[in-house]
């Protein structure tokens, strides 16, 4: 059984009450939608490869799974988004107040998922989900903050991103560290390790709404130049557009009128000529090396570390 | 130095980052309104009683505090309500998304302090709130889906307050008692004197909403009037009117163009026919007398125990 077999099943032996039907439907609705899974795998990878037994991991990492399902669901009504994986959000199939008290709901079941992690651990494991939640929704309100300003640099997209994406991450390998019962410095550096995957992940994400295909990338291609988005691509264009194109740029972003298929190939040869999708996976080759170098630091037997490495990998290439 | 004073003093010291100032503000915002803060002040009264640290039970204390404003915020959004302790409500005074974004944060602030509660009983005071927490969604969702029923019997509307009103405040005092290291059956005890608690103090917020001084009570009388809410009143009424009395009142359910001037007085006036009134306060009266005598079976002094009769009595004599 692979570890997605695992976090899987347990998602699919989730009790939830048959009552009321508005409030625990659609919290089944948005884990039966699937995912990558991506943090309670790296929960329990993190935890099998510092020795710790992968089971008493299970519930902690599904937790984490419902959390970050439910900061979806919340984020949804906030973004207005009508399509989360290929399906209706739970908003639009029934309406605002579900998907806010539902979200709630799931924030709680969250919690008493993870605080299923061993006794000797669950005190600190508590402590570092709250605090990483904190932040995410700290993220979450720089990123709906920014929509509304024109001046946001570089570093405070890289903070946001760090706030609203990495820490979860890090948070996953942490927690499979601490289960484990792993030491301090080691459950640090794996922190440190899912910061870092975090960040790939979402250069990629950036990457593939420019120049992902239509056919694996599950959306639309081109949604986050349609709403001037503050990608890492739309804001090294900023910094690094010249002359016309810098022009042209301004004009895209301040055209409300634009047409799909006029903006999107236009500014995706903006970004071209200044060779910002070069410029991107090259930073990510460079995250990748260090990550992998923080990994060799870690003591773990070769099998496991491989493991890690080929996610590494995956994650660099993925297309969707 | 009173409970109240304590609990107010480690609610004004609770510190918010100044960024994002609009995910943090709104916190500070409803929590510095004010408020009976009757959970609070029952986890540190059921700990003291129990010959519990009382300082240990601050923070996990003002947890059930943040908690509560956390599910106000969010049902004030839900409710479209504008008005909250004579202010505008966050949705109002901001937007919705800053209304749903920082009602998460408390949340999870709250679960922050609750796991600040000594180690030995950490992990069950946390499942006792996170428990706590579903039912009260639960009750949320109850309370929703009645609006849209003709047919909730008193049973239903019992229960819905259960969840929705009393079993925070049977957590609040199973909580203090949890602290103070009491043994199963004195926690069991403390938590049904709650829940009743809870129950007297809907149905006198039920009376307040037809019968308070508009002077005191501090909102409009006559809401749940104007707005069918299923009360204990409504719903006594419904099952009890006969003849012209009956035809009345479906009149006025059903007449969505009724004025206030009117349609409050009538109501009233049926009530006030069918002894309603009298009815609820004996009803109160008597489940006053049952936690009184629940208190008796309870070890503690008798300076504590006449602490507890007090609360009842003002519960059962509040004008606010």
């Amino acid at each position: 059984m692979t570890h997605l077999d695992r976090i899987n099943a347990a998602i699919a032996a989730i009790a939830y009450p048959a009552q009321p039907e508005q409030l625990y439907e659609p919290i089944a609705y948005t884990m039966s939608l699937g995912g990558k899974r991506l943090r309670p795998q790296l929960v329990l990878m993190a935890c099998e490869a510092l020795g710790g037994d992968v089971e008493r991991a299970i519930q902690p990492a599904v937790g984490l799974e419902l959390f970050h399902n439910f900061t979806l669901l919340h984020d949804d009504v906030m973004d207005r988004a009508d399509v989360r994986r290929g399906q209706p959000t739970v908003h639009r199939r029934w309406n605002d107040n579900v998907a806010i008290l539902s979200g709630d709901a799931m924030l709680t079941m969250a919690a008493q998922h993870i605080a299923q992690a061993p006794s000797k651990c669950a005190q600190q494991v508590m402590e570092l989900f709250n605090r990483t939640a904190m932040e995410i929704y700290e993220g979450q309100q720089w990123d709906m903050d920014f929509e509304y300003r024109d001046d946001v640099s570089a570093e405070e997209y890289l903070e946001m991103i760090r706030l609203k994406t990495s820490v979860l991450l890090g948070c996953a390998c942490e927690m499979g560290a601490l289960i484990a019962g792993a030491p301090h410095d080691t459950c640090e550096r794996f922190y440190k390790v899912g910061e870092q995957l975090g960040l790939m992940f979402q250069m990629q994400d950036d990457l593939l709404d420019v120049w992902g295909d239509p056919a694996t990338f599950g959306k639309e291609i081109g949604g986050d130049i349609m709403n001037n988005k503050k990608t890492f691509l739309l804001i090294d264009a900023i910094q690094q557009a010249q002359g016309d194109d810098a022009l042209e740029l301004r004009r895209w972003i301040h055209d409300e009128e634009a047409l799909r298929n006029m903006k999107v190939p236009a500014v995706t040869a903006i970004y071209e000529r200044l060779g910002l999708r070069q410029q991107l996976e090259q930073r990510m080759a460079a995250l990748a090396a260090d990550v992998k170098t923080q990994l060799s630091l870690i003591d773990m037997d070769e099998e496991h570390r491989k493991g890690f490495e080929r996610l590494v990998d995956n994650l660099l290439h993925r297309m969707s």
